[in-house]
Formats: structure tokens, sequence, C-alpha cells
């Protein structure tokens, strides 16, 4: 193989549209794609154009077979998946035989059971590797991507958020945090960035925070926790996120630096500057 | 004076039961308790049997003057305040001396005004207490409160959800959080407890929470932040804190011991009895 030429690339889709938005770019940026549309969960006819496969999620043997046989030598797992139901997976003898590893890593939950599958690709000499692997260009950067350079008064309270989220993530919490005026007015746990936009917006609306004269203040900020794998589970806003962050009235949106993917980019950096958001890279380290 | 007479205690009144709460205990102990309920806030007719003034939030210099005449050496701040509007203080020649004190405080926030008027009844030599110096009785204690000791694996939740507070603790959030599974599910913020226990029984009723199969599971845990000033500032749990740990599927609470006011105490014990939750003190050291 011409060391020149980057290997090819299966992209393992999960449901939503961002397994074809990173495969497209990765397309674009010259590289062999091909899908694996798992069987009801993906949208297999969205693949037409690219060459694909449909393999149910209990199928790991047709997986192995199909990414030998292609010489697909890096994998990408992309895409929301639900927790199968082991009842309805309809195993073939590729997944019987590495039941006890997973049934194992089953019981740690998603995290763990990704890992698993994981493990079991990088044995067979395939690599695992995340969208910012493939697409650095949807991934937060270190510049200001949208919007007006942030104030010190915000940037301070970005970094006073950063600063939290630091502190709480050995104990594996705190996926992001609202600063407004100095104060941490919301904290991220398992709810979700947008129930937790949705509450700051109706704490405000209710007269519970004093947010200070200006129109927008105070951030949401977003990174990755320590040892949090890239690869299978990279925190991700969009343009939802920041019509959520423009509803709870701050200013703008701190991103975890090369951690945080921006899904459906030129539409989500387009709504914060129709909101006057900012969109910045925060240094994580 | 006597020195084995406790000294006169005005407990300054703002609106909710709570202040009647505490002057009955400290009454029942054997204080001589005079109530100063503050004009529009607390209800003054509450306090008939009691000796009692009303007084503006704006009257501070008839409030030196009355805890002096009465020879009253202890002031507790007790109760919901609403933050007064400046314009409607109508302010008296003592607020007015003071006011220059305050209007820097009032920039602070809410404990920074509270701190402000402690700093000035302190300077006239007035002993400042909390709740827990009046009334320990309701404050959390060491033992098991009520309810079965607590497995091994839910009070490792509730330690695990007190390192994660311990370590917010510095940042002044993370009044309370929510362990369920090892797995830190809510913190608490700007929102409440009553919110954050509210967002996890909605989590749990739309399936987004993995709960094992116990019929209840995890615990809130609640604890003072380093540096908090339990005078002014005491956590307090009570009968609705009871009822919104049950509707949230958890096992019980754990009370930062010395730290948490267990408001209408009785009551609270009972329904945490009729739920079969535990409520149990946690060193926060």
């Amino acid at each position: 193989m011409n060391a020149s030429v980057a290997p090819g690339l299966a992209v393992i889709a999960g449901a939503g549209g961002l397994p074809r938005e990173i495969a497209e770019a990765a397309r674009a940026s010259g590289r062999a794609v091909t899908i694996i549309a798992l069987r009801g969960i993906a949208d297999a006819a969205a693949y037409a154009d690219f060459p694909h496969l449909v393999l149910g999620i209990g199928q790991l043997g047709s997986l192995l077979e199909a990414l030998a046989s292609r010489n697909l030598e890096e994998v990408l797992l992309v895409g929301s998946l639900t927790r199968p139901d082991i009842s309805g997976l309809m195993p073939d003898a590729g997944l019987l035989r590495h039941l006890p590893e997973l049934a194992k890593a089953m019981r740690g939950g998603d995290d763990q059971l990704l890992r698993g599958v994981i493990t079991i690709l990088e044995k067979r000499g395939l690599r695992v590797v995340g969208p910012g692997d493939v697409v650095p260009g949807l991934v937060a950067g270190v510049a200001l991507m949208c919007g007006r350079k942030p104030e010190t008064a915000i940037w301070d309270d970005a970094r006073h958020g950063l600063a939290v989220l630091q502190a709480m993530s050995p104990f594996d919490v705190g996926q992001a945090a609202v600063v407004i005026g100095g104060r941490i007015v919301a904290i991220e746990a398992a709810e979700g960035t947008d129930a937790m936009l949705a509450r700051v917006a109706d704490l405000k609306a209710r007269g519970k925070l004093r947010t200070g004269k200006a129109a927008r203040n105070g951030v949401l900020v977003k990174v990755a926790k320590s040892g949090q794998d890239l690869r299978i589970d990279m925190p991700t806003i969009g343009p939802d996120t920041i019509l959520n962050v423009a509803a709870a009235g701050l200013s703008g949106l701190a991103l975890g630096i090369g951690e945080v993917l921006v899904v459906n980019k030129s539409e989500t950096l387009a709504r914060a500057q129709e909101h006057g958001l900012f969109v910045a890279g925060i240094a994580n380290g």
C-alpha cells in the first residue's frame, strides 16, 4: 500500500444526520469512505451515493469480514445509538464468539460497551478514529469562530466555568456549565446541554437570576472531561444549541479547543452571527 | 448580668414559618426571645404570644435602639427575604448613617448585603448567631435520623456526591447533588434543591436514567459549601424535600452534619419514615 494514500475509512452510522455530514466532509478531503448503516437505526437510503452496506447491530462477525474484504483499516463510529435490547440482537457467529467480552462490557454502561467493541476492533489491527481525526474542520478551534471578541468580564466567566468543570472532571460529571456575572448558575449532569439551557432561560424569565443590565450576559462553557474518549463520546453542539443559548440570554459559547464537534457548522455559525453571539475556543489544559 | 443566664435573643423574622419554629424552640429551651418582625415581609400577628415589635427593613437606627434598650445581645436573622427595592426603603437616620457601607454591600449580592448588616451589628457589640447555635436539635446530626441504615452501595453514592460537592465548593456552587448507582445525575446550582429533584424525577419518568432494579435507588446529598456563613445562609430541608426525594425514587438523604437545618423536623422525619427513606448525617470534613 502506498503510504501517501489515506487508508479506507468505514463510517459505522447510527441515527441522525451527523454520520452523513462527517462522511461527506471526509470524502471531500479525498478519503475513500464506505458506510456501514446499522439496520433499524440508520437510514440506509440516505447513503445511496456512498459505497455502503447494512448490518444489524448483532452482526459483529459480518462487520469484521466486511472491513477485511474491503481493506477498510480505519473505523469511525458516529450517530445516535439506542441501547440494544439483547433479546432482539439476532447475533451472528462472530458476535457469539465475542459475547463474554461484550456481556462484561454491557454491565458497565454505554461507554463500556463501546469501549468493548473498540477493543475487539483494535485487536484485529483496525484503527478506531473520532470525528476530530477525520474532519478536524468540524471541531472547535483556537480562534474566535464567530462574533466579536468577548469582553474581559465575559471571558472571565468562561474561565470560571472552565475551572469548575475541570474540578468536577475526576468525578465523570460536568459536561457544560452556564456562568453569568461571575456566578455559576447551572451545571449539566444527566439532563443534557439543551435541558440545562432551558432551565437557565426559565430561571431568567421568572426573575430568579440577577443578570445585570446588559441585554445579553454570561456564557455557556462546554469542554471534554479528562479521560473522555473523543472517538466515541465527543461533546457536540449544533444549530439548536445556538438557539437555546440565545433564548437563555447569554453572550456566547466557549468550547474546549479540539474537544467539541460543531455539527452543521456553517448553519450553526450563521445562527450565532444572526443572534449576535460569539463562539470561541477555550484551552482546557 | 448573671453569667448563667443566656443573653436576650432577638429573632429578626422574615417571611415563612421558620422564624416562629426557631423562636418557639429557643423559648422552650429557656431563652428570652423577642421577635422583630420585618414590616411587609413577616406576619407580625403570628408573633402575638412573643414580645415583639415591627420594623421596616430600612429602620436600622430603630433596630439598634431596640436591641440596646431591651438588652438583646444576640441576634438571629431568619426567614425569607425578598431583595429590598432601595427606592421604597423609607430609610431612617440610622440607616442613612450606614448607607455607604450598605450600598457597597448591596453591589455584592444578597450574601454581601447580609454580611454588611452583620458587620454593623457586630461593631455594636452584638453577637449574630445562626439557627444551629440557638436550636441545635433542628440541625442534621451524626446519627441516622430516620429509616434503616443505608446499604454500602448507597452510602458509597453519598460519599461520591460529597466528594464532587467538596471539589466544587471553592467555586461557590454545588449546594446539593443526586447520585444513583455511582453516577452523579444532577447537581444543584441556581435552580434550588426542589427543582433539581423534579428534574431527576422527570429524567427517570422518561427513561433517561438507568437506575437498576431496586424500587428505590440513589441518594440526595446536601451539605454546606466551605466558607458558607451558616448564620445567614444555612442549607435547609423540610417536608417538601422529602416528598420530592420520594418522587425522584431515591433511597434517602445524606445531610452535612451540623450544616443542614431540618425545618419542621418531626413532620419531615415522619414523612421520610412513611416513604421508607433514610435520613442520615454525613461528615463534610
